[in-house]
């Protein structure tokens, strides 16, 4: 998956078919609700595996039963594919 | 919650409440299936969460997006109520 | 464990016994780095059962082997002996 | 990294740089031993995230602080490198 950088064009987009997500600070970003910590943390270790798999890993702050998350391409300087992948599987595995 | 063992006639009236679950070997038993083994293991660390807040845990085997689980109270040397409130927690985490 | 305030004689003296945590923002904080992301996940779900168990859970931020971790009292307004109870068994479950 | 399977030269030497592991019913298997449960889980995690990573999963058993492995690779019939390699990872995760 490409650590290019998203165009101008590309992005809004992306932000179009991604629920809840949107750009604060140059990064892409959202806030998770979940039914406690018992959920969050359940959502938080599938994400890891999936952050894993891709070697592309979340910036992401929890309380309780919130999680706040921030997505960006360190290498690229830049919201890239691969940030628009893991925001994807963010919200499908938090049912979304 | 009750670390006494189920008797004769609630044994049944539990069962009747938790799908899916069934007596093996003398222990409360169920097969989970999980979309995959990232699915299968955020309802394991959800499910640890809950196991270990009652101090009284599964034995469980897990094979990629399978999770297999007997539910038994060591002390007791039987089922009792702290069984039935762990399998009710795995059946509402995994949706069900 | 109580919810009671630290008084300004048993905060420094808590302190001394935790390493690496000191008070900012008038919470409990230390920055944790581990190995790689791997690493910094096992920790985490550890934690989050020893915080589930204590019903009281951590401020903490995630980047790859980065966790911050602010812990406070919300129902107290203070930093209390739960926080430092849970600060302990961060430390201990980092090998610290 | 290779589903060959590994030759009845190879096998012996792959064991021999593994502590704890040996062959039963010809899958490699180790029985870990945790402090407890909240330790065996947070090694269970962490192992999660390499094995999704390797695309090769563990079969797999948690009893509080106990977790019994079984590894074989399904699509070669027999152990493989990748056997060999989630092993080794599992070692170095329980600091063996």
């Amino acid at each position: 998956m490409s650590r290019i950088p998203l165009t101008a064009e590309e992005l809004p987009v992306a932000l179009a078919s991604l629920p809840g997500w949107d750009v604060q600070g140059g990064k892409l970003h959202k806030s998770f609700k979940f039914k406690d910590f018992v959920t969050a943390m359940g959502w938080m270790v599938s994400v890891a595996l999936e952050a894993e798999k891709l070697d592309h890993h979340p910036d992401w702050c929890n309380s309780w039963n919130k999680v706040r998350v921030d997505l960006w391409t360190h290498s690229a300087g830049a919201i890239t594919e691969l940030d628009v992948a893991l925001a994807r599987k963010m919200n499908a595995l938090a049912g979304e």
